[in-house]
């Protein structure tokens, strides 16, 4: 019987090597007193254990040595005051300790960080001290020998591909994490991402299937939706939020998979999931096939701050829709057309409902005028419009200032593609160039959480400092890049 | 050849066996937000590791916890704003942890603390958190079991005689520790006192025997004078000081040992040393056999503040002169006249120039007029005076308040004694009774480093919060009560 038991234990039967590599700092050691600090720089973002040794000088230590020991995923984060920290995410994710060590020794720190400079600063030491040996044990289940490198010509585009693939190496570890910092959690959104540049670059199919897995052992809420996240560490526990697009992007997740793999097995095992994840999104259909807004935190979408959601979400259920239909077809399964005649109805009601003829835009559901390009890409994924109309639709809200933008490399992700499913592949290269190039240009060794590019200090948890700084949702240049030849 | 490296494998033959206890507290579990705090009682002063387990409550920790883990010897360090220290000590001492933990767990806390009470402070979590399975694992090399009750019939006494083997207990680890706080180093004024009361408690000889060596194993100073501390850990280290009362009281340290154990392939391992250090002393002695002033940290005698050292430090000379006469004596060393032979000398030398007939005490060297209890007390056990004058003197100067008085166990156990010596032993019970039995009626669990009954914030670092409130040099009160039949 395939309930949480078979799941999880296929999910263990893919747990995923890793891989360490020790990196050793531009700085190989310091003596200091009191108050002095020293910055360590490990010339790119990594994922791991640190560990560093302590001796005396002169002087015997006498007494036991405080060190505030600081790791910054950038150079903001090692010199951010902390105590200051505002955000809505826990404050225990900025990544500082405080160490009293009692003798000359070899310290192994027990947790993990996700960072490219660390800063020691000796808060007290009664004799100066030697700090030495640094050395930061990297880990990934990605393997750099597997990665070749992309063949564009374009300098910026491999540079860009570079950090993006660095990107996905640094979330790659037991299971996709959505960020090595924070939250360091297997979140669908993320997930789907992950797999999808993973086949064109690392190619690991054991963390797909395990991350699929997890997925498949989860508690589905009331409505019938999947968990949006889970928790592997440190025991297996299902997540407490199920986001309705989230929940759809699981089946294309699947859909994903099989497309790259052709591998039935996995496919077979979670043929059901996927079908009941449909059938509980038109369960909340309203009598015009046009999606009910539902309690709770329902939709994700983006971080955009005000935006309204369930226009862009109605296009989520056509783009799974559409692409769980072409699954079904491919393995000949018997529910086909079950799912398949639904496509157009949907795409009519949508066209008839959510479009404004006198702004020529889709508008925010029913009762709502919104405009955000949010809901315009998705309807396009959603294929309620295509061709001129589609591309005039796309450029027009990317440049009109009063429309909702997206924060994220995530939505900007699904606006690439709208493009190149439009044919519009000169404009997805300026697009990847703006929007993760910009990154570059201020300083990205791996890519942003969230971006917006007037605006260096925004953040969706009222506060930079809690922003993680490789993200895995933002690793997809390297997809587009490879898989479209830019 | 007995050289550092004889004395270092003679000392790691004798390493003691640790036994451990595991102490529970009052408290079994603790459910927590942020801010909250429980303070933990484990119903003794203890030296060792603490562990604890970590789980969510209803919803599972989404984002690490940050504790903050303080470990008081008493309740006033267990509220102490640590961050007003100005303590001339280093600030490590105070103990004190920033733990950030990621995910529900059992933590076993690496470092070794000295405490009562523990007080667990949630800096941050995102959900109530359950905090439990609170263990402290104990340790000391004393052997309870070996330990008989005190035969006194004094309810006083015997609560005393209790809190002084339990200080001189946690103090014995794999060395005679000064204080398990701080500083965790073997003294030689400690190690003397530790070994006395020992000799009368635990019995534990493997102990004494393995400091004695330590030492033997030490590097001396350019006067010929032993290290007055050694380091154990992580590798044996020599002391940075080497103060001449404590070069000598290591030879009355071999004393005592032979005395108590008859144990002559000891002795004749350090005897050499122990002849050294009387000869090293013996050369700065002026033509009046007066002790000559050196630089630095030259004796110690009591933390008073102020205190002119140089009288007191003579009678210290002479109490070793005569206890290792002795120790010749009886092993039939052909060098006993040759010390021996210095003690009626450098006695009435003493009594020439130290003595004050006009004050009718003696004074503080040859150019120094200070009155104190030290200068008394060490003439009297260095036998330069006796009988009557000697006890007159005695009392006249302990209710003196002009006089420097005794600030710390450690000059007091010299008081005992000279009262002992003197047949004053109702004034040596009312003396124990008084100074030991004062920080019982302050809640001692174990005896201070430091203690004046009319400053309960005195401290020899400026700072109350940096003193050892579980002191070596405090346990001898066991010492007396047990060998005098108190």
């Amino acid at each position: 019987m395939k309930d949480k038991n078979y799941f999880l234990s296929k999910a263990q039967e893919n747990y995923p090597k890793l891989n360490f590599t020790v990196l050793t700092p531009d700085v190989s050691e310091f003596t200091a007193s009191s108050g002095d600090s020293v910055i360590l720089d490990f010339g790119k973002h990594a994922v791991g254990h640190f560990s560093f040794s302590l001796d005396n000088v002169d002087r015997f230590m006498d007494a036991p040595v405080r060190l505030i020991i600081r790791f910054g995923e950038d150079m903001r984060e090692i010199n951010d005051d902390i105590s200051q920290y505002i955000g809505n995410v826990s404050k225990t994710w900025l990544q500082e300790e405080i160490l009293n060590l009692d003798y000359p020794q070899k310290t192994e720190m027990p947790r993990r960080y996700a960072c490219r400079y660390i800063k020691i600063t000796v808060d007290s030491t009664n004799f100066p001290i030697r700090l030495f040996d640094f050395s930061f044990t990297a880990s990934t289940s990605a393997d750099i020998s597997a990665l070749e490198p992309s063949d564009t010509k374009d300098a910026l585009l491999k540079k860009i591909d570079c950090v993006a693939t660095d990107t996905l190496k640094d979330c790659m570890q037991t299971f996709f994490e959505d960020g090595p910092k924070r939250d360091r959690r297997l979140w669908i959104g993320d997930l789907r991402l992950e797999a999808l540049t993973n086949y064109y670059t690392f190619k690991n199919l054991e963390i797909v299937k395990r991350c699929l897995y997890l997925f498949a052992a989860g508690e589905c809420n009331k409505l019938g939706f999947l968990p949006s996240y889970v928790y592997e560490t440190p025991y297996y526990k299902s997540g407490e939020a199920n986001i309705a697009d989230y929940a759809l992007l699981y089946v294309v997740s699947v859909c994903d998979y099989y497309e790259h793999t052709a591998d039935i097995s996995v496919v077979n095992d979670l043929l059901q999931i996927c079908k009941s994840q449909l059938d509980s999104f038109e369960a909340i259909l309203d009598e015009n096939l046009i999606v009910t807004r539902q309690d709770g935190w329902f939709a994700f979408i983006d971080w955009c701050p005000g935006l309204e959601k369930l226009t862009a979400l109605q296009g989520v259920y056509l783009y799974t829709l559409e692409r769980f239909s072409e699954l079904l077809k491919a393995i000949g399964d018997k529910d086909f057309n079950k799912y398949s005649s639904l496509l157009p109805l949907v795409r009519s009601a949508c066209k008839k409902h959510l479009y404004n003829e006198s702004s020529n835009a889709f508008i925010n559901g029913l009762d709502n005028k919104q405009f955000s390009v949010h809901s315009q890409i998705w309807m396009i994924l959603g294929g309620v419009i295509s061709g001129d109309e589609a591309k005039n639709l796309l450029l027009s809200c990317l440049d009109n200032k009063d429309a909702k933008q997206p924060v994220t490399p995530y939505m900007r992700h699904y606006v690439t593609e709208a493009m190149l499913k439009l044919g519009m592949k000169e404009n997805a290269v300026q697009y990847l160039k703006n929007l993760w190039g910009g990154m570059i240009e201020l300083g990205a060794d791996t890519f942003w959480e969230a971006y917006v590019p007037d605006d260096p200090d925004f953040s969706p948890y009222y506060d930079r400092k809690g922003n993680s700084l490789c993200h895995a949702w933002s690793c997809t240049p390297s997809y587009f890049i490879r898989k479209y030849k830019m």
